[in-house]
């Protein structure tokens, strides 16, 4: 067992969550060969990095992201600031030669974020993007059953990821929404989980039609002036695999009373998988064949069976929540980084899922189908 | 009261369930003004039509439709035959006076749809199509509580009709997908009903972007000769409404496990609706504003305060199926008849529908979006 | 086919299902051999009884109900009034050689139940009592999977029937609360529903412990002044099948926001069935022995591979309603008169669970276990 | 901030639930006055603790419980070994003056719980017992919406704790079944929670009718030899609370498909309120009084407003897991020894839940009601 050192950039809910999971990675996986070691953490604002540190237990604190960078016992930075600064902090991160954890999405485009594969390449780092959801046991059974062929072939996919936290029009108008970086909206903060997913299950995504929608035209600022909203509000995408088959993919963060409606239903000839984030813990699964009489979607509860629910459970029935998530993903990164499998999602993958958002981007404008690059 | 006689042509499904809830609609409504009196049935297999004429006690049955068409007892037509056979059935049932009720889809396309709608306009007879599921008790709330103002400006629809009939790549090629009509495959026999829930919510679809594709590209004859499929196996659609907001739209028959996933959600500004045909006794109504800590999505389950479901049942709790909804649909279209409410849906919307799917075919051929006519 | 002539005695919610309900019996099951012609019907408001007669076509109407019983056309007798008249009914309808069909519960007591159970079988006639959820085509399967043998050695049963139509303490006194008949309250009247649901798909019931309570111990009259409510509110009992297994059984109708919590769960030593009349159209099954990573509760929706469904539909996804239910039990009972299968539950088993209600009432004031006669 | 040492005796499941709540209850609630320290951590497998003490951080492992007693930098002993050997654990940890942590249920019998009571009684120090589902926020929240009179009068209350895990017949005999020391055996290992779920939300129970049976009679030994089973697989119960309401409680570990049914029903004359821990991020809600087209159980979702989830996550729909509800425990048992709220459950309340379950063993052998003590 060895220690590798942290340093966190940001300390909003996803500074706070990295720092979580890193804290809880080792017990969670005992046989790790890297145990993390949270040495540093940066905010611009200097208390809250303070509090931050005392809260996690990090050795040190700054409100210069640029002194994590340099430090030498930091081999891992964690990236959870605003999406717009995640290249420069990226690229500089890659350069010193550290390990990168980015939250998603990777970059406000696709530009950017080959940018960032790049710099990462050149340097020769790990590299990884907080796409947690893609880490619930069950979506690692929902991928492997479909690789096993116990759907058969596919035949259609729908996905949607939809959410209420902007659906009020008396929101204020904040970077969320002012498109600075060339970004999308909805599409961006929330579609690119669901094209994750997407991803994940059935590979790329070759083809997009998409009608990316700003529905509440504008949103006040502070002293309620009306300013123009420049970004999606309500994203949907039909979308071509290069499987062969197509589905639709929809992001939407106007969807009043949602609070984390993240799910998909993938058929195929022999059987079909449907899953909720409403419902983390089950994945429901129709088995085309079974006797007629007893037929039925099978709801089925993740358990120790379900791989790596037995690393923090050991009995069926003892529900995973969001932070364990987290934390797997923060083990399997350790474990990337220590020569061990690399189940990413990397720069590389966070990259494509950008391709596809850019896109949809193109394809709104234009207002027809597209290549993904 | 005064009795109206029927003619009912084909004996399949929905001759049957046509027979069935006319002899169920008066005491249901024991105030409608007219009351249906089964005077004939044809089939062009003579036996069927005169076991269906025993089955539902017609006074006659024939082998053929026409002669259904000059009696002068009959004053209603039901036509439930295939799709390419409903022109020339109606155009005759219309020139002879006679009012008419059309299973859905109306016809293959819109100039089939229009031609049947002008014969009936010339006429002035009534016309009725068998969109049966928008007269649940609860879609009619939908619809009332979204003409209240109750979610405020809609900023989102969502719908979906998926089924698995024909998911089994063994089932034989047959006239549902042979395209020798025109007509579309699953857009058309079940996309109308999800289109036709759409427009009775939410009103009229102007611009549509669609792919269909056509999953199982061979299907085998009688002899196990692949036959190629003319017709879509999936549809799937960016719509805009004249409301100013847009939706997504899905047709699937080849979704396996899926029996009627015929639903929708609906979001607006003050609150959202959720529904599927699978629970067709309940509606999920999300309010924006209650109380915090108790906010959430509610089951609403149909009971008499829900009209007309007190006309089935006094109490609460006691579920609706599917035959009562067609009583319904009988019940109102006696009723227009008789010079009451007009709820239809009449030729003239069934026209409307098939204007979507139209859009929907050019849209998927030319690959770009097109205005609905 | 022969036409059998029907005599209705009640206009109530039950007195027009059964009209409704024989309407409807011949089209379900054309090749029933007897075909029910609505003769009379009776109502001691003779107004109400004309209106009924209209409304669903009986040929004669009355204000006394024995003028049904002495109707020589008439053959089966209907009785659907408040139970403490069914004992007086059924024994002049059976001493004038009716079959009957009698609502439940069957009577009062187990006293009355008796003598009406002896009456019909000195006369011969044949008994139906209307515990139509049994009718469900779900629970046939469900009966006959616990018969096959999928559940395996049955562990535990835990049945409910909850409402909240008494709920509120403002809802009146009435003939329901006063207990004049030696009955129940809630446990005479949806109590033996669950009961009855045990009973049939697990056999008799041999002992009981009981607790039957009066929660709200007044209700007002009509002029505001509390009334002493005789009947219990809500019944748990926990039984012994003779089967050797043993479960637990609730009724209650103050039940707040339950408009038909009506369900069980069985378990076996290979796997478990659960169910709610709330989902009437599903049931879940859990097979013990499936592969560990798939296994879950099945969501079973009812179709045309579960008899008698297809007599409604011939496809699936199509639900049934509560009238539907109503239909079977009516085609299962002329089933029997002609003398075809007897599917009951005849008088023989109403008694039957009127001996559970007595030994439950008996139990609990003796706050003993009793054994059931 | 100061550290307070903390010693962990067993290192199963329970045993590595407190060493990882332990370690994530500070960042989760970084106000603790106190922070908790791992410093010793024992197993009469040495192997196990040294394991356990290097994936969880301890500073020290023992095979001898008792080193960690009289270790005086440990001030919190957590007791985390099979039941029958809490007591002398206790009473040693009580009368070196370590507080103490308990998993559940507190003893097998209350004769051995009143004796750990009253030895921290004694020696004034702090306690508290394992029921970790009562920690979950939508239970707190059901807890205050029915003391602020959200459901009116209570009417009713059904709780079951149901689980398949000793559901296979070829579970070999254990520890779990022999009754050794004279405790029940689901009524004790999972009834206990429901019980405690019971007396967290309504108060004490004061009466009891239970009835417990042994549904497999024997269970194999390691060579295949029958043993007979001393314990009750299901245990179903009646019971008063002195509120004045009544209510039915069950613990089933037969209950082949469930996991963890763990779950009620609240009836009062205002609203009601259901749970299962299958879902345990949602509380169903039903208010009276609602228009009535709109009426229906809402699926209240936990979120920040509902403390203390805030403390896991800020944002909506991030469900929590089971070691989350581990998290709070063992904060809330921190704040109680800093001097602040005392949220329990203590070993009073773990008494007077074990004060329960020897009711009903008493009132199912006797065959009668009981009154608790």
């Amino acid at each position: 067992m060895e220690q590798i050192g942290i340093g966190v950039i940001g300390t909003g809910f996803m500074g706070k969550a990295h720092a979580r999971a890193y804290n809880a990675v080792f017990s969670a996986y005992p046989d790790l060969a890297l145990q993390p070691k949270l040495v540093g953490v940066a905010d611009i604002n200097g208390e809250a990095a303070k509090r931050t540190a005392v809260q996690f237990g990090f050795e040190r604190h700054t409100s210069d992201w640029k002194s994590l960078i340099v430090d030498p016992e930091i081999k891992i930075i964690s990236i959870t600031t605003p999406n717009v600064m995640h290249r420069e902090m990226a690229v500089a991160a890659a350069q010193a030669g550290k390990h990168i954890h980015c939250e998603k999405p990777l970059a406000p485009t696709a530009i950017d974020a080959k940018a960032m594969l790049d710099a990462a390449n050149s340097a020769g780092v790990m590299t990884q993007v907080g796409y947690n959801y893609i880490k619930n046991p069950l979506l690692k059974l929902a991928k492997q059953m479909i690789a096993d062929g116990e759907l058969g072939e596919i035949t259609s996919f729908r996905g949607v990821h939809a959410e209420d936290y902007m659906a009020d029009p008396k929101i204020l108008f904040d970077w969320r929404v002012d498109g600075s970086g060339g970004e999308g909206g909805a599409i961006q903060e929330i579609g690119s989980h669901i094209i994750g997913i997407a991803r994940f299950l059935l590979g790329n995504i070759v083809e997009i039609s998409a009608d990316l929608e700003t529905v509440l035209k504008t949103r006040p600022d502070a002293d309620g002036t009306p300013r123009k909203v420049m970004v999606d509000d309500v994203a949907r995408m039909i979308v071509r695999f290069d499987g062969g088959f197509s589905g639709s993919i929809e992001a939407n963060w106007l969807a009043t009373g949602r609070k984390m409606q993240l799910g998909f239903e993938v058929s195929g000839t022999k059987g079909s998988l449907a899953f909720t984030q409403e419902h983390l813990n089950e994945l429901l699964y129709y088995r085309a064949g079974d006797p007629a009489r007893e037929a039925g979607f099978s709801r089925i509860e993740t358990g120790p069976q379900h791989p790596p629910y037995a690393n923090f459970c050991p009995t069926a029935g003892h529900q995973l929540g969001f932070n364990d998530l987290k934390t797997i993903e923060m083990a399997e990164f350790l474990t990337a980084i220590a020569g061990g499998a690399r189940n990413g999602p990397e720069f590389l993958e966070a990259y494509a899922i950008q391709n596809v958002i850019d896109a949809a981007l193109r394809s709104s404008k234009e207002r027809s189908w597209v290549t993904v690059k």
